[in-house]
């Protein structure tokens, strides 16, 4: 049986399957040992109030003949559409509400949508979100990286030349939590379109920038609907990782509108819609009431990322993001590895967090944490991570 | 911009969306009438009992940080997956958990999965559900057909030689009715196995199979656990069109593993799952209590698919489908073309069919008809369907 040659280079097993399995294998054999994870992006808070209200109505919708919804459309129901729109004009954004296409996340939208433009030339930095780097792999094209490092606050510029026709960007950034600011964004706007490009913006962390002088789209920056993607989830903030709900963006500004058709082309080709339950509970999100809501949620865990930050402050650790990201991003102490640190960190203080170097080649010697924890929780893997780097130093 | 040349080579437009706008400018221009749908399968039956309360009472779960479940397993969770195999073992199939894979539809995992298998040779049937065709000329694949007609029942046999790296067959089908014997599919997965090609079996209707000589499942089949891979759907039955579940299964027979693993990659890697609370609704579905329930619906459609056959009878239209099937495949009075036919039927009688022609060039001069109206609604235009047709002859 003949099978596509790229996923045969796929490495062997993906970051976060690999960290479940040394986790499941510790738990195993030490089942009494309380362990605490800073690692995996997911949320401890429940669903807000507001979306679980809108999720009861319209179940009690779907049981009945009279208000039942079968099949929507694909690219979202105009309520759900509409309600994105108010959102971004919010901040300042005028989007047309056909720009917008509702998603099951922003991972599955960032994982297909390379297919609308072919064997590509991408540009991505590094470290990065794994994932980013493991679809382009799966379609065959060929990578670069901007390097985030110490030098450049982990905000890579745009490179002196060069052509790519896909550039992702992440801000604030998975993994390292730093942030970029308008005018750098606009120099990565001015080379796309100087180089006739498309910018994949995922904006899924934006809710958590609280600097007002920072960007939470990219669309703030004067020429961005003429090149960028955006892509944003309601994952982290209303608590949706288990309920699947995301949009993006595609501005008909870009390629005189045959992207925004391309991706509309192939959403009703493959795909067949959120939920309507679902985006009844994303339109509960963006009214008044879910948006306070999503706001004490992100003081919540806000205050886990400045617990994690004077955690490794005490301890004299290098470390960045957390001011305005969910995302801490320390150095090892003592010249560890990434592994090196995760595996002792674990079997050490029981505290799991993620090996930077699963985010690419320069987060070697670096590690994630995540202020997604329950606080009571963050409060003791902070503690623990302190007293480890302490006696590592 | 470099755009993927594939997409480039779509045909204008999607059948259903043409439909949707023909309907739509029908409807705009004469407000008053009452037009019947028998054309898009959609289903008017609302969501069951079982999974309404599955529903809620896993809404209740996601309202507690206590019982809150964030990210699952992409493949789906255990509870899932082990009641899909109770129900292939209830079938005489035996199957391992690890061999399902739960989706958000068949239309998703029917279009994603040729992604494993690179630039490939196709066979499919002709006429044939159209994201099938689509799919594949955004892959860049090489199209080959075997055609489904009169002669043959609508049910192709495989071609006497040639080799093909992927088989389309749906059955009981999409959009004719008709349904494999298990003799027939067994040439098929032989052919398959001889010319090491997987087969891509769409079983998305397969509860509406009433007689038990017929197969629900290739895995009825020998062999087909080491060729066939097999996509089905809660849609039809259930009412979960707008809900969104499915679940695929990739035998780990197919290719040594290799093949359940590359699908394992791919979803884990562009897909975060199922909603956890639509998957409790799929769980319920699967209960004695809850096939009983699908049982009634089906009976229901199946009602209106007998009322749309006598119709046709009545007037002595040739046409197949509609006994295990919820799908009449008629043969268009008086020469007329499908389209000719779908806008007389629009405008004479305020009925909506779907075009043979949408299903490939085959069904030209055919048309489709749908079991899944409300009753009341398919007793008055199997009623007008039969006058035009008495009109026309």
């Amino acid at each position: 049986m003949k099978l596509n040659s790229n996923y045969l280079n796929l490495k062997e097993s993906y970051l976060f399957a690999e960290i479940a399995h040394r986790v499941g294998a510790y738990k195993a054999s030490h089942p009494d040992e309380r362990v605490i994870s800073l690692g995996i992006g997911d949320v401890t808070l429940p669903l807000t109030d507001s979306a679980v209200a809108a999720l009861r109505k319209a179940v009690d919708e779907q049981s009945r003949a009279e208000t039942f919804r079968g099949y929507g459309p694909e690219r979202g129901y105009a309520f759900l559409r509409d309600a994105v729109c108010d959102y971004y004009a919010d901040k300042g954004v005028s989007l047309d509400a056909e720009e917008i296409f509702v998603s099951d996340g922003a991972k599955s939208d960032l994982g297909n949508m390379p297919e609308l433009f072919g064997n590509s030339r991408v540009l991505m930095p590094d470290p990065v979100y794994p994932a980013y780097y493991d679809v382009n792999v799966m379609a065959g094209n060929e990578m670069h990286f901007a390097e985030g490092t110490v030098d450049n606050g982990f905000l890579p510029a745009p490179p002196e030349d060069g052509r790519f026709d896909i550039i992702y960007l992440c801000s604030p950034s998975n993994p390292t939590g730093a942030v970029y600011s308008a005018q750098q964004l606009k120099e990565w706007v001015d080379f796309a379109r100087a180089t006739d490009a498309v910018i994949f913006f995922d904006a899924a962390y934006e809710s958590f920038v609280r600097d007002g002088n920072l960007p939470t789209s990219i669309y703030l920056v004067e020429g961005a609907k003429e090149c960028a993607v955006e892509f944003c989830s309601f994952s982290k903030t209303a608590g949706f990782t288990g309920l699947r709900c995301g949009y993006t963006v595609v501005p008909k500004g870009i390629a005189e509108g045959k992207l925004n058709a391309l991706w509309n082309r192939r959403q009703t080709t493959k795909f067949n819609g959120v939920p309507y339950i679902v985006q009844r509970a994303a339109q509960a999100v963006l009214t008044a009431e879910g948006r306070a809501e999503i706001g004490r949620n992100v003081g919540y865990y806000m205050q886990n990322a400045t617990v994690i930050h004077n955690a490794l402050q005490d301890a004299g650790i290098t470390h960045t993001g957390g001011v305005n990201s969910p995302y801490v991003w320390m150095k090892c102490p003592a010249g560890r590895t990434s592994w090196e640190f995760f595996d002792e960190l674990l079997t050490r203080a029981q505290v799991v967090g993620t090996p930077g170097v699963g985010f690419g080649k320069t987060g070697e010697g670096w590690f994630r944490l995540t202020a997604f924890g329950a606080h009571d929780d963050t409060l003791v893997a902070a503690e623990r991570l302190n007293a480890l780097c302490r006696s590592l130093s």
